[in-house]
């Protein structure tokens, strides 16, 4: 695949840009690209730049609304909010600062968000709550594209979520979807022109596959078996059952669908000085990074902190970023078509 | 192995009656039996009775404090309870309790236990929850038997949490070790002379092994890799770094070691009534659990809600009940050396 390097201001103002010609408020867009360009200078580009496409595509098709009435309804340390059918990390960044209040008063807030879309990473979220001295939960339902433990329907989703808290110097971010391994992943697999381990994925017909073009068209399977299977049924329950919002099994694919996605998602944050003094928290946490890194790695492998990889690229990514020639072209092209150049 | 028919009733006093004599309270006496025969009765015989051996010696020499003194501290909707270095279940009964007046309040509660010893099995307390129209989370760490990802040191334990929630007839309820495997389940494996599968578990070396003598003597691994280890480190983190308890780096086995264990728990309670009428989510919920069951098959396998197998073997349990023999002989031995009657 072709890579071109970029100006990260200039792409991100570009890509906001687009938003703000498709109507979205200036102040969300740079929230949505916020998301974004985490994604894409933390190696996950999957959920980086390339998703301006289907955003921008269904704002235009009037499936996602690019100025939602986003409703907050507070009750004790919980509360509620109706994303107004607009962009994801809109209405899920407001539900991490609710969430944040909530946790700062009461020692814990739950937030559940409906009426929603694909929110970007979880890990985002959930490291906002960690700088905030938070131990952080972000978790969202998704379209089916898994079966569940032992059958060959596609009725749940990948369904992931991510937890973070804060040491000294590292940040704990353990960010999963419930499955295996993501399709991403199996397309690596197709293009390499190798075979996928068993227990990935099976083909359409339900049969088990090592065959990454097979998995690609068929059923992912869940993670560690019935133990995914669990998990993944959990982050349906507090994102669409709790919330009023679609399961994964009642949903349709973010890419094709013409409806409203009606996606849920679910935050909690504990926070850590209602139990013990944030300091004291952050540097046993530390000490425990540094022992786990520093102990005995298999020949390799280095031991690292969950979140530490990302964190890392995060770290040395630099003004200029490299990114794929055809997520290039698509902002330009999208630019020309949308863009409203923005009042500096 | 040689199992024996007891009366349910008889076998249970038996046991309430050695605690007692060992200095337990009645109340907690009971408590303790409620858990444990709920494990026995649901196929989870690791949990069941046989853990009273461990239980019992740990009193005897004075590890574990048969009469502690449980303190609990609340701050807005979150708790923290010293447990008094006495049994788990004790600790933890009362922390569900505290959790659940907390969500009733405030929508969510949390708590965190410190100061405490082995609890059973997480999906008692998530059951509990569950049952009280919440969606509960219970979660536990535990001696160190696992390496993180990439590792070969036994740093981490197998951490296990459980997650439930109702429906109309169903609960759901998600109990798993953040472990490939359960070293019963490689014992199993050992028994039947059989190659366990790779990816369970290391030799004491480091080395991968299919070898089920050389993996009980060796180094659990992480279930899906890199996502079992930042489960089973978000565990340690609420369960010993939010409330002081050791983490499973710093612990020691409950079988073999001489100090108090300084074990530690969490335990969320999100109150459905809070987001929805709690009928109108068991509704949906149930509809949803009847869904997946009626989806196909793979062959040989049959879809069930997670908890559904072990609810199915506990209705069906009825007054007589099949134990190991070594348990009843046991249970007979302490009963004899330690029991007092209790008046009835």
């Amino acid at each position: 695949m072709v890579r071109k390097e970029v100006s990260r201001t200039d792409i991100q103002k570009r890509a906001e840009e687009i938003l703000i010609g498709l109507h979205v408020p200036a102040q969300d867009a740079a929230c949505v690209l916020d998301v974004i360009m985490d994604a894409e200078i933390s190696g996950v580009e999957s959920h980086g730049l390339m998703r301006l496409k289907p955003y921008a595509d269904r704002i235009r098709q009037k499936i996602i609304n690019p100025e939602p009435d986003i409703r907050t309804t507070v009750n004790g340390a919980s509360a509620h909010i109706d994303g107004g059918n607009g962009l994801g990390q809109v209405a899920m960044t407001q539900a991490v600062k609710v969430s944040l209040q909530l946790a700062k008063e009461y020692g814990i807030g739950a937030v559940t968000v409906c009426r929603s879309n694909h929110f970007g990473t979880a890990a985002y979220y959930a490291n906002m709550m960690a700088k905030a001295g938070c131990i952080g939960l972000a978790a969202s339902m998704a379209g089916p594209t898994m079966a569940p433990f032992g059958g060959m329907d596609l009725l749940l989703g990948t369904n992931p979520f991510a937890i973070a808290f804060p040491g000294e110097t590292d940040i704990f971010c353990g960010d999963m979807a419930t499955s295996a391994t993501a399709k991403g992943k199996i397309r690596i697999y197709e293009k390499k022109e190798q075979s996928i381990p068993l227990g990935w994925a099976l083909d359409k017909d339900g049969n088990d596959t090592t065959d990454p073009g097979e998995a690609i068209n068929g059923i992912l399977l869940p993670m560690g078996g019935h133990k995914g299977y669990a998990l993944a049924m959990a982050v349906d329950a507090v994102c669409a059952l709790l919330s009023g919002a679609c399961l994964s099994c009642e949903s349709a694919s973010v890419f094709s669908s013409a409806q409203p996605a009606n996606t849920g998602h679910f935050v909690a944050a504990v926070d850590i000085a209602h139990f013990l003094p944030e300091e004291e928290f952050r540097i046993r946490a530390q000490r425990w990074f540094d022992r786990l890194k520093a102990s005995r790695p298999r020949s390799g492998f280095r031991i690292m902190i969950p979140g530490e990889p990302e964190a890392k690229k995060r770290t040395v990514a630099g003004e200029t970023i490299s990114i794929l020639s055809e997520t290039l072209d698509m902002i330009e092209d999208y630019h020309q078509k949308y863009a409203v150049k923005k009042v500096s």
